[in-house]
């Protein structure tokens, strides 16, 4: 995780929550008591976000001691303590909650992606994320799905080009659509297009475009698209794919799977913190 | 929503996500070309967050003509037109990703929240929600609390004290904490201490406390702390209370029942955006 | 006073006063020349915001020393040393009347608030300070009302609900508005309503309001109020209450007195920055 | 005032005041309400700010409507209507404190200025403020004391040369600091020189200074300096200059007086807002 | 250009010119005084940053009329009207020089731009640019390569991936560099490799990498990079190509030409701003 | 250079290039593996902007060894080493490019403005620059020049006042725009007309205006301007000035030549930055 730009999303969750003061720590806890606490895993699951549970500490207090001893990316098991923090107590106590919603939720993506990426784990396909991502965190999010195992697809709409069934109408058919970005946007980024059926498969085809989306097709399409397809294109299956049917698409041969639900519903894994 | 807030988080989630530009859309769809779309809900559940996805266009583009008709606390069931956009096409290409990332979580959050005040309807109790939100979305998830039905818990650490194990064993005693804070913040706040026992429950009362929030208990002991309280504090049940145990906890006559899962845990509803 | 508040406050105001460049300084002072200075009282008073004069030099050189001899909340005499600070001279000469113009400021608010809160030291009533502050500076300007030895009321729009003549027109009458609010507002935040006379303050006694303010009574009336009242909320006194009226509004027994002049009508105190 | 600094200034004070709500406003005042609300002066003064107050509400809603009755710079007695708004009840209650803050202030500078001002109308001397102003407000309290009939000193350390003691020190003699800043700033900017003595005077005339600021000389001094110098250079007279000495400092034929208190002690002119 | 971005850069570019006032207009032209000017090329060249010159005078004034003659892009003869301006005399005397600055720096890079793309109008190889652009204002030089005629290069270190030598290092060899980052990156990302011989050139190839950069090679070596290559990858000369040898260059039969001086040495387009 | 303003054009500069990841680096790149590289010049020249390289890779990672061989303003040889750094190899390369682009810029205006200088060593006048610089980074350009050995014009608008004729206009003539600037801005700011013949200069003199300058005039002129003067004000020759030019005008005996060119056409000095 890049150290700038935590340090600006670390600094609006704790004015967020603190305001203009924690006024039952502060009026409570003297300003030098030291303390010593750990998170501990209740769950089993994979970590993610340790990184960034330090860092809401030492932005209140560079001095605080923060022992990692479970790594983003590792599993873990209820019970597990996962970090030993020691600093001022009044540090630990208002830091606590902010540390705990990144790393939880965080570590809650990383865990499902991971499931799913087990499931799959003898296949070629990759799975990869989407957009779909709460506002204002997606790249902590891309980060846990990176730490569940599995992949990003773009960042936003800057760093890749889709092509879908609106662009595809303004633009005046397929072949048009890429060749017109193919001539605007940067060659250092490739072009992908969705389709619906394999028709404007064969279209995409033929205008060259580097990665195809099957968007909402069944198995059964799915494979005739991988035969069709034979390697002239990346292939990416995606709609509403998730723990009951990731297998079988997977089998299908496509060579990535996206899946929104990975970042849109997220289940917290749970994290406590104590004090010592 | 307070408009000024919305302006400064929703520049952020377009920022993310468009970056340097939308390169598909910019190079593809004529920067006149005028389209209009419609908000639909895929399942039912109670609309959050469509004055957000109403500012996303309106911050893109302040002539965009955006019809609401579903409001925000309102049910929606699968395949009702929750909203209609007419604009340029760019910005409702531009857009639709963010407007649906902020309102299928908000509308998440409300779904669920609803349901589970219906499942206690007929008790006094209320449910709250609590600071398990995800970092830099708070307000909005606390007002998608509100449209689901249930009442909003303090916002942060500013807004209302709360006395903890550890503040306890800071201070010297649930007496000495009640006194010191009282002397110390606004009296325009109250005091809230968390006990894990019927003589803590029984020392806070002494010390009179303004609420009670009982920690992890068991419905027994619940109900034998609202028989000892007897009106004289506000009492409050937390600790992992989920839709299989909230019926229970309801009955044993708490005043407010905070739920972190409201937040922490949240399934988007499944709501599409699709051009006409 | 929170580190992460004053960083960008100082910042913003030594970009005011420094803008491009202190070219005074800049042009006749060597970079690294190192100089020692001294704040001295040139009356007394009660200091407030020394740890804001640190944070302005520390904010320009971390490592410029700055020895605390007189802690916020301690009275000074003229002529007493209130702290030391050793460091590069070009840091010192560029911050002086930054610090001075926080500390000036503090101090005056300090001053004033504690020789009132001396005025009535024996009284069972507190002094509180209102939201009449200067923009920008509410947190600075309340934390020296506190080392004045008087407390905070709420500190903004957010931490207290104060029905006003107006919200009481608009929820059509005390009992509704406060049993809205009730409703409405996070169970956390305690509920004040502005009375005007005995039939109001009635009222909202009945509608067990948790605090009410008695705004611009003479004291006889308030005294009858406090007898009215016997206990059962919260009595605050309020309107143009000064040095001369203080005494008296004290001994009518209410519990808080506001005074918005301790903010809004502020003689600096006398404090020089003198290179050694 | 420049609109666009005025903006930023506004969203800060609202920030402050307004935080995550109204939460009194918001829950007991309908959206769609509208009201009507007049400024009305309590006490006599200059009135500076009332386009501040106006861009607040403006900021809150651009369709509220504010009508100046009393322009900034112009006199007011008390019961005076300064302005009358019209818009969102909740804008109007939301609003109003944060206007008034600023417009308080701000008319109290006008106030106290104008009166020093009228004080010595016949004398050629004028006025000038100081960087004695409080944290972030510096552009409104110099414009205030505009509003006032005085006139403004440099608005920070960036746009004029102020050579005092200990830069006088650094550069080695009075001369050589003049020289050297001669030689390295902007041709458009003039060096003023802090003299304490007449020997120092007349080293800073020998070196072509553009202006002299006598500091805490009395008025004799002063007057063999006005002599001496006797228009080769700008005269300011500084230092505790009050009410009491004004008119005598005036009388010595200096140039300017320069009066720190404008600023650093201000007591706010009593001004009300009152819904119809 | 996307309007949000320009905002926040027109604003800092005003903010710096403007800082708190602009001290000779705002004192010399009445604020209600209207006027008209005019944009008028002083050489002949391509027009870039006509958009942002209308927004810095929105910026300032929204009611600002401008009707622009002379379109991004488009070429212009010394002594043509670009645009034409009529609003407050106070906004366009204040934005003028931000506006030329704007325009004069883009309109620059277009016009030497254009030159370039003219002098191989008939060859394959497309000129692009590089991220050698002035800090802050990359997108707007970007924007101007474009309206010059040529192509933009990747926009930062995050939408393409380019493995110069240390990276080969750090990764022990080209293949090892390209496996790892296919890998890793996003799908939608093409992966270029630097290349200095065609040694490594092979190497590249057989790792089927999307672009090579044939770096600092003689046109010799080029050519049989071609050869070599053959459609198996695109390929871009880059190192010091000016207009001396950018025919040279283009005849080799690359695809890509990237030039750094484009952005890095630019000379101004002579434009001026009259009242008229 | 001052820390704090360095701090935030270099976040923006950085944010612009790496966006959300270098994602070639930090792939490919260990992130404890350290390295070390050297910045040569590649071209004799002037050096500007070696603290503004440091700063960026301290940005990055304050344990990064920066070791200046080179200080700003010394004049460096095709094959000079400039600076050395050692540090993380991932912030050497994710830094490297903005290094460069701050560092070339500056040095070229450093070495373009020095040859001018020179070319006019032993003349009175004095080059000074313009407001011609490039959007949000005048302070960097106004220090490079300073690094050649010229001098700084106003910073912006508020730091001088330059009375151009639009502004006689408005006012009705040179005395009368004089005298009311005179009245109002800060005594500590010089006033500047800019004449385009003899008789307004005779009316600016008149008018006792500190500074005169002498627009697109031609050297018989100028040097007429000269005599008329007489030292009464300066002079300030301007208007498309450069080095076949220079010479002639400095002979007139103007005191200060004005040369947009400096800023606004920058050629940058070819700097390179290896690894070792």
């Amino acid at each position: 995780m890049e150290p700038l730009y935590l340090q600006e999303i670390i600094a609006r969750a704790l004015a967020e929550d603190i305001g203009h003061g924690d006024i039952t720590t502060d009026n409570l806890v003297d300003a030098q008591d030291i303390s010593e606490g750990t998170f501990t895993a209740k769950a089993e699951g994979i970590i993610a976000g340790i990184t960034v549970a330090r860092a809401v500490f030492h932005y209140l207090d560079p001095d605080t001691e923060f022992t990692v001893l479970i790594e983003d990316g590792q599993p873990v098991a209820a019970g597990d303590t996962i970090a030993r923090v020691k600093g001022k107590t009044r540090v630990l106590l208002t830091g606590e909650r902010s540390a705990l919603n990144f790393m939880q939720r965080m570590s809650g993506i990383a865990t499902r992606t991971n499931k799913m990426v087990e499931m799959i784990r003898y296949q070629k396909a990759r799975i990869v994320d989407t957009r779909k991502t709460a506002p204002g965190l997606r790249r902590l999010e891309k980060y846990a799905v990176m730490m569940g195992g599995a992949r990003n697809h773009r960042f936003g709409l800057y760093d890749g080009a889709m092509i879908k069934d609106n662009h595809i109408k303004a633009a005046g058919g397929i072949l048009k659509a890429i060749t017109t970005l193919r001539a605007q946007i940067p060659h250092t980024i490739k072009i992908e297009v969705e389709v619906e059926n394999l028709q404007q498969l064969q279209e995409a085809l033929e205008a060259k475009v580097d990665i195809i989306m099957l968007d909402n097709m069944d198995t059964g399409t799915m494979k005739k698209a991988v035969e069709i397809v034979n390697g002239q294109a990346l292939l990416e299956a995606s709609g509403g794919i998730n723990e009951q049917t990731i297998v079988e698409v997977a089998k299908t041969g496509v060579d990535f799977i996206s899946i929104g639900a990975l970042t849109h519903s997220v289940t917290s894994l749970d994290i406590s913190f104590n004090l010592l």
